[in-house]
């Protein structure tokens, strides 16, 4: 534990010494800043890949896996696509010092409510080195410090990331340290920086459910999840048999490896076309898992079908993989999906109006579907803007989480002389 | 540990397992509801104050002081109280099923975000047994349920309430375990409640430091903190006389047993009446504790004020005790209440445009004054009607928390087919 607690102390307190001077930065002074940043990395774009290559080496080295490594590398088109990221958030209107409450009370005193900044964000992440400039590019428009703490395996390429970033921040008048990467890889850092609930104001993990259990459980600074999406589609007897099928497939296959696709598949007992979704399915290679139980009384099913145990239900496979179910009516999908899933984004494919609403009403997700396919839950399409994630809690934010959940309120009231009665 | 877990995981399971149908219930019937638990309080009061007769001498030979006893004490006019209170939330607007976002994408998806309850609300409070009435009617009236955690000490009024409340919620049609008490007192029932975020939604502790860094720390379950309130006044050097007294006076003595009462007065050092003001509050029967270095050039300053140390600074005295001491300029006063203060309410008395705006700027607090007593910061003040409490963090809601802060948001789409491309 040689020196942990200081260096953890020291970028918490750094990042909060500072933290008022970022947040009174104004938009265009922001925005300025962000094209700088975008600009350094497009400078430094060839020893960031050169960087990036001996993370690969190191990662491949240790056993990762080619899905691991490919999240992991860079090219010359994704570091386009962060230097795009960047810009766009300039692009985006700036959430600090709006507000639409404003009151004068009977004794005139006038009081609003206004956005300002959180003060000190956290972020944690796992293997994606893009992260590390999407997240200092959020945090910054939003008027916030940031402490980065990416995988172990990225640490070179964040670095290479952070650095042109904070030469960019200096050079537009900022601190560097509005941006701080954890450059040391000990584990016990995250720890100890959980604890410093004095200096940091919200920690924000992004990854599997290992790292934001951890998360959770370790952290006194409050969090916003990004959990795991085990989203489901549910086809009930009155559903349009082509939309069924397109939206189901759709869910599954356009993107398995994000968080809004679907893992499950329920079907009402009584919908006519049964074998032939799961057939859609198969033809679109997706591996089914039947509740054999349930679809015992399908006829023309697939043959060789697996059959799903009680842990599917519960398992986020962002893969090529899907458990299937039947279920008595609207309210035992409800069911399925309250206890099971993950909160996150789940469909009903219906034409019977009542079902549909109960269905919305009673679905406890942050966000619910008629008609349409889960894949559209997302900061873009739902008008946010560019993304932190999606927030898989209810408090603060719900969904996907844009600059505004970057942000907080405060109360400010002009008065004139007012005293309490 | 004889069955706590047990027991803990029934309240909590139970509450999870009727939050649909309470969270499905219009206005009207949640209205009928609370005004039939305000009829029930009513019915119930002689036997309410003989149980808690029962509590106050069993209180009062467990070496309880004054203050305690004060607190928990019943009688009809605080039961007046208790059921004006529930029939004000009954008259209250409904924040479930409103919404401020609705937009056609160009895909033709109907995208809206909806207002709806929490879900399983956990309150965790100390020693006033009115929290229990106005703690069910509050989540009651925004479509949640409530496991409410009194302290040790009313457990039997609060049981007598709470059976008050639930009788009333079974004649309405409510499932009476929409509102649970927990009537057992060991210790470690709060500490498995804690654990379980897979039934409780949010649980929001009231009460002192202990207690609230005991949940902070053992929780699992997102918390909504009502901490401690070091507020301040700061008087600048152009602050207007009569304003900077009655004020500091105001929002010192008018009630000082409440958070949003201030604890410590900053001086501008050039203030022409720091004399004239520590008079007034001695006058008013506070005692003071001065910062002797600062205000060692001070002159006319009443004889035998105590020393402020270090401690004092950090202290929510609650009672006629202040700090006073002085800062070189505005920015000097705002680093003392970001770095001392609770981040709750905190007022500058100036009549300097700039130093106002650096001031409301700045403090980082959940409710920023100019020329105005810090005492306004308050649900029914601020136009939000009834409140849980004041909010001293910064995620989900921040300073008095209303019934919106017992919602949370989902999105709801409307489609007609639509896949991604």
């Amino acid at each position: 534990m040689n020196g942990i607690k200081e260096y953890a102390e020291g970028l918490a307190k750094r990042a909060k010494d500072i933290v008022y001077e970022v947040a009174g930065k104004g938009t265009n002074d922001k925005n300025a800043a962000l094209i700088a940043m975008a600009e350094s990395i497009n400078d430094h774009r060839s020893y960031i890949i050169d960087v990036n290559k001996k993370d690969l080496e190191f990662a491949e080295a240790s056993g990762k896996n080619a899905a691991y490594l490919e999240r992991l590398m860079l090219n010359d088109k994704r570091i386009d696509g962060m230097i795009q990221a960047i810009r766009d958030i300039a692009a985006l209107p700036d959430p600090v010092g709006s507000g639409n409450m404003l009151s004068r009370r009977p004794n005139g005193l006038k009081i609003m409510k206004v956005r300002v900044p959180i003060g000190v964000v956290m972020m944690v992440y796992e293997s994606r080195p893009n992260v590390t400039s999407d997240a200092a590019a959020l945090t910054l428009k939003s008027g916030n410090t940031v402490i980065l703490r990416g995988g172990k395996e990225a640490v070179n390429s964040n670095q290479a990331i952070a650095n042109s970033i904070r030469e960019a921040l200096e050079h537009t008048g900022f601190p560097r340290d509005a941006v701080q990467l954890v450059d040391r890889t000990e584990h016990e850092i995250v720890n100890e920086l959980l604890k410093l609930d004095k200096y940091i104001d919200v920690v924000i993990p992004r990854g599997g459910e290992g790292l934001i259990r951890a998360v959770v459980e370790a952290s006194r600074i409050p969090v916003i999840k990004h959990d795991k999406g085990v989203c489901h589609v549910f086809i009930d007897q009155s559903a349009d048999k082509a939309k069924a099928e397109a939206i189901t497939v759709n869910a599954k296959v356009q993107r398995p490896s994000v968080c809004n696709a679907i893992e499950s598949l329920l079907i009402h007992k009584d919908y006519p076309h049964a074998a032939s979704v799961v057939k859609a399915l198969v033809k679109n290679k997706v591996e089914v898992r039947i509740d054999r139980k349930s679809m015992k009384a399908v006829e023309g099913l697939p043959a060789g079908l697996k059959d799903a145990t009680e842990d599917d239900w519960y398992t986020e496979y962002l893969d090529y993989i899907i458990s299937v179910k039947m279920v008595r009516d609207v309210d035992d999908a409800i069911d399925h999906i309250n206890t099971y899933g993950s909160h996150h984004s789940d469909s009903i494919v219906s034409e019977d109006y009542g079902n549909v609403q109960r269905f919305l009403d009673r679905v406890d997700s942050a966000a619910v579907y008629a008609n349409a396919s889960t894949r559209f839950t997302d900061g873009g399409v739902f008008g946010l803007g560019a993304e932190v994630g999606i927030s898989t809690q209810k408090l603060h934010v719900r969904g996907p989480m844009g600059l505004e959940g970057l942000t907080t309120e405060k109360w400010v009231i002009y008065g004139d002389g007012q005293i309490r009665e």
